[in-house]
């Protein structure tokens, strides 16, 4: 696939023994050239050992890799986990010649469980010996635990009449559920930009994107969003409209990414996008967003296609926002189905019912207290759901 | 069942054709002397039309009768919704001989359909002839919705050298979910206290029952809990003791019927007695053991008996709460299965899945932050109960 390319990094994949299954499960990036760096990380107070190991080298400056594994999310692992952490970065580093702090390292899978180190290093020099820049697809594939497909999103702008690409990379599935697994998010361009302008991008993109498909302060002990950028488009300083640009192409490729997981959410069937208008504040539009989004009954009546509006009433109700019952007006799609508090009938029913047996649709609730509006993007729950997480370490 | 009578307590059952199914959906309750009562509300922001008209008249004063059905919620109904609570008080209380104010009305069921005031009016003549102090199981019946199981709880007690009794009913399946079903309780008694105790008693009581199988605030449109005392034991005034005893007899009346409704939790198959000790404050103990108690991926562990303990940290660190990772220990039952924020081994976790096999298992969570501690009952989510909400309304 070569699209898949960025101008200075390459990547490959291998298998450890990491997974039970054999598959692909460890990663390597590398950046031919330091790059700029920023991440955002998660707000969990357990954090895994990869996460502390990365905010720490990330701080330091430059980076020029990124070694990733799944099937093992190096987490509630101790001091051992983090010196397996720092081991992982200092033998990527040995081999491409480079230093420990400039590598991050990023883990998901089972918790608690301790990385199998010998079987790792053993598979390193390999990975090293493998990068290419067409590596990008299987580096996707390697991070995957219950993904159902690799997702990849990419941009093409141009700054100071130098082209630049972004491509980002991410592995996650579910997180749209109360509990997020874990999501990673990896983020490479050969654009040319200073790690603070990097950082409020970034910063602007995950805001806008990762946030909304997940339940605040729902973060998992691994979850990573890192963006490189090697400069090597060789364009100049930014100008403030290319700046700009920049800034909406991260998000598109992050929003691209986004959607995907929703999509694969496990189990799920349907995409759901939960908007919330006439809210009396921004705080009130996005708490009712959420609170509808991630609603199991509401989620579960998405799966069953009922247009079951009470439910929605009653997370709105449970939601502690500003509101009257009187002033709520709700819509299917196009399809008006609460007017003023009350049902409007059957037959918006019947007919919002069959938008929601598309595989995408909107669910519009105007609150009529204020200009405030929010979107949080969900999916459906499902039997599926259950069986996937019911036996995830077996 | 001799049992199930309390004196100066009658009740009758009957079909309305509320439910689609044709089954017994409303239900009376008569007290033949008026009677002290007490109620605990939803603080859902969207409240039902009978949580609406029941919180007034129970301001008001004595109670005489209570009119409950299941099949409709009567929420999300506007002023028409009102006026057919009120409506319902006015039929009951002209076929009683006794003034409306001093009925209560509790509805549960699908939300944002009118009642069927004809059908209900043409049923409520029968219901008062058929009152009889045998019929409370009848009514305990007829207020299920998704419930497998009807639930009665009861205490004896003595007060003044007489023997008074405590008899409680309550519907309600799946409120350890996000999003709780909705939760009525009756409890009628024929002792004799004033409303100033009583009102103490039954907040206290619901403080450390129902409110610990729900999470915080996840209230329906329609819950309540309404508790009528008609003094036909024929004691005086309480002394502090019997007064003591009483509530202690009223919380197991109560503690009994949330046990019971957790072990009908929409699709159960386990009941989890999750337990926080250790805590820096009463607070972190008990956000500590809901947010555990409410995680889907927790909860979905419980299904698949797999001691999955990162899963259970992971909840932790997002729950806000005072902790440190390598302070934590957690035992399923008696057998340690995290020491000091780490896994103990596979044997512990073999046992511990043997345990989690069982109808019943605690986990116990040591935080080692401070001395305060509490619990929270919940359930194992399981792909029935996605299948029972995704079609509760067809």
């Amino acid at each position: 696939m070569a699209k898949d390319i960025v101008q200075g990094f390459k990547a490959s994949a291998g298998a450890a023994g990491i997974k039970k299954n054999g598959g692909l499960d460890i990663a390597l990036i590398f950046s031919e050239k330091p790059a700029a760096s920023a991440g955002v990380f998660t707000t969990n107070r357990v954090k895994a050992a990869p996460v502390i190991l990365s905010q720490e080298n990330i701080r330091k400056g430059r980076v020029r890799a990124v070694i990733a594994n799944s099937g093992n999310a190096n987490a509630c692992t101790g001091k051992a986990g983090l010196d397996n952490a720092r081991r992982e970065a200092e033998l990527v580093a040995r081999e491409l010649g480079i230093n420990p702090d400039e590598v991050l390292v990023a883990s998901t899978g089972v918790i608690g469980t301790p990385l199998p180190m010998d079987r790792i290093e053993r598979v390193i020099p390999g990975l090293v010996k493998q990068l290419l820049p067409e590596g990008l697809q299987g580096a996707a594939e390697a991070i995957m635990t219950t993904d159902s497909f690799s997702k990849i999103s990419r941009f093409e702008g141009e700054a100071g009449g130098k082209p630049y690409q972004i491509l980002g990379m991410a592995k996650g599935a579910g997180m749209i559920m109360p509990n997020m697994a874990t999501m990673l998010c990896f983020v490479l361009s050969d654009i040319h930009i200073d790690s603070i302008h990097l950082s409020k991008s970034v910063s602007f993109a995950v805001k806008s994107t990762f946030n909304r498909i997940s339940v605040d302060g729902d973060t998992s002990t691994n979850d990573m969003v890192l963006v490189l950028a090697n400069g090597m488009a060789g364009n100049g300083e930014l100008t403030s409209d290319e700046y700009e640009r920049f800034q909406i192409g991260l998000t598109h490729v992050m929003d691209t990414l986004a959607t995907m997981i929703v999509r694969d959410g496990e189990g799920a069937t349907k995409v759901v996008y939960v908007k919330v208008k006439g809210a009396a504040s921004q705080e009130d539009a996005e708490t009712a967003a959420r609170t509808v989004a991630n609603s199991s009954l509401v989620k579960t009546a998405f799966f069953g296609q009922d247009p079951n509006w009470g439910r929605i009433m009653a997370a709105l109700g449970r939601s502690n926002i500003r509101m009257e019952e009187g002033d709520v007006h709700i819509w299917v799609d196009e399809i008006q189905i609460v007017k003023q508090g009350l049902a409007v009938g059957d037959d918006a029913e019947k007919q919002a019912s069959k938008c929601m047996a598309q595989k995408e649709f909107s669910v519009t609730i105007d609150l009529r207290q204020g200009k405030h509006e929010d979107q949080v993007v969900t999916c459906d729950l499902t039997p599926e759901y259950i069986s996937i997480n019911s036996d995830y370490r077996s």
